[in-house]
């Protein structure tokens, strides 16, 4: 039930490689990685407890990564782009605390996830708690306009995670309508990282809308390749079984194209599993099928490359340097992330 | 088993009323509650419906007027207290969102918790959204000073919420361990709110700290006449059951100040109700019975009182005004809100 998926393409042919962003930020990730265990201490031991589950949970943080990378790419020589990168992290963290106990997850990156461990109530909480510090971070370099991407992603995130709960479960959903979904609750994050780069180095108009351009792209691209995953990965290289979104009854993107080009039957066998919930063995041996037959998958990763395009195009706006051209690589190496 | 609270002192004699405070800042809440209507809009209908529900639910809006009236005594003439003031709305409507998910709460102000009309899920992302355009609000006045006091507020509010989880049903807390928790959780936004007035009329250090002050101990006293009131009250009027806390196993001063003046047999009673939650039928009135006996509602209004005092000392730092009166005058309002 494999499905192999085209690498990403890159100029010199080859495999594209993460390797060069890894190899820019590197420095600076050994300092991240430190703000954020002091930022995430606390006298209440539960905080570190739980938040050191997630954060030390072997997530690639490629969203501070960007804000890094960003930064790098206009020759930055602040401070600054430490505490707003570490920022970005606990959002995303923030986030995830708050969508597992909204999605009710059992699993996050093969981990038991933390509301299993210490309760939906903690990780509300703690979700809250590092939110705060996030904010306290950014307000610590007094750069406003960082805080005003950052609260802005906070709104259009939370606001895309309700629009998915009220479409939860609802086949009928256009792809339309996902990509507004994904846009607000991954893509947004992405943007925000991106831009921060621009940002704490006071550059122009159009460059900040370079950078929201392709973090808001790659965020999409970067999805929609998870939701590939979801249903052709192996499990024990992503940290999740194959299968979790359907077994959850997430409507993702592979879903939606193999109900819209799909028989009266096939519409009557989503309805079944995704809106109605009954599930029964070989259900996800019979949604693979399904998916196969309408090329359902390739056309989810068709359309991711589309975006990660438009992610690169918006990055040739800046002259040729290595942090651009490990920045243009990541967006590759997220399409290609089959290993 | 109603319980006779004193009046609050009041210079002139007579009943301590919010009406000073209330007329003061009249003009001023009719356009936070426009600000509140516009900015809890999205095309994404549940928002304004869940934000609806609590922010209609009749709340006396005690958090704002603060913000409202501390800017009013220092004569503030521009325009940015009502963003402020509104953000300190919203982050109070985002903490009882997701503390009525935290403590499993059916009812909130008289009215269906949010939670058991739309779902817990939905509770988490619109208390998520409802910060996230708090921040925004604020990072539109361009006043960096206010993020600082309210994304301290934020994480110390977080910070107190974990704390009373991780104390939850513990009846040994003390009444110290209480205090620390109920300065985090209640007093920390008011004493943001207070030292917003401060913030935007650009006031002194001395004077700030005078507000952080005023609003702390109001905070902490307000939240001690609040858990009085829940053995106390008269329940139409509270918008919440006599008993609420009880029945929820909520550790409050009465309890503590009736666990520790207790005699055995009564320590005993109060681990099988609080602590192992096992509770039948007479347990409330006996309860009622137990705190009587120990002056434990008295008890706790007579702290209440003694920060109350407090609160209105730091406020004869400022010189005498209509303003300053009100607002000491809401103090003693507070501590009387048995009416």
């Amino acid at each position: 039930m494999g499905v192999v998926l085209p690498f990403g393409e890159k100029g010199e042919g080859g495999r594209a490689s993460l390797q060069p962003l890894l190899d820019l930020v590197a420095p600076d990730m050994e300092r991240i990685n430190e703000t954020i265990l002091s930022h995430a201490q606390s006298h209440v031991d539960m905080i570190p407890q739980l938040a050191g589950h997630l954060i030390n949970s072997g997530g690639k943080r490629l969203r501070p990564m960007l804000t890094l990378a960003t930064s790098r790419m206009f020759g930055y020589g602040g401070e600054h782009h430490i505490p707003l990168a570490t920022a970005v992290e606990f959002m995303h963290t923030a986030t995830l605390l708050h969508d597992d106990v909204v999605d009710e997850s059992d699993w996050r990156r093969g981990k038991k996830a933390a509301r299993l461990i210490w309760g939906n109530q903690a990780s509300v909480l703690v979700g809250d708690y590092l939110l705060g510090q996030a904010f306290k971070m950014m307000v610590e370099t007094g750069i406003l306009e960082a805080l005003r991407i950052m609260s802005d992603a906070a709104a259009i995130i939370a606001e895309g995670e309700v629009l998915q709960l009220a479409a939860q479960n609802d086949i009928s959903t256009t792809e339309d309508a996902y990509l507004q979904v994904i846009d607000a609750k991954t893509a947004a994050l992405f943007s925000a990282a991106a831009e921060l780069g621009a940002a704490v180095a006071e550059r122009p108009h159009e460059e900040k809308e370079a950078l929201i351009s392709y973090g808001r792209n790659l965020g999409i691209a970067f999805q929609l390749v998870d939701d590939a995953l979801d249903y052709a990965g192996e499990s024990d290289k992503l940290g999740k079984a194959t299968g979790d979104d359907f077994r959850e009854g997430k409507i993702t993107l592979p879903v939606v194209l193999s109900y819209r080009r799909g028989s009266g039957d096939e519409r009557a066998f989503w309805k079944r599993v995704m809106e109605k919930g009954e599930q029964k063995e070989g259900d996800l041996e019979q949604a693979l099928e399904i998916m196969s037959r309408h090329d359902a998958i390739s056309g989810t990763m068709e359309r991711a490359r589309h975006y990660g395009a438009i992610a690169r195009d918006a990055m040739a706006w800046f002259p040729q340097s290595g942090p651009r051209d490990a920045l243009m690589e990541a967006v590759d190496f997220c399409i290609a992330r089959v290993s």
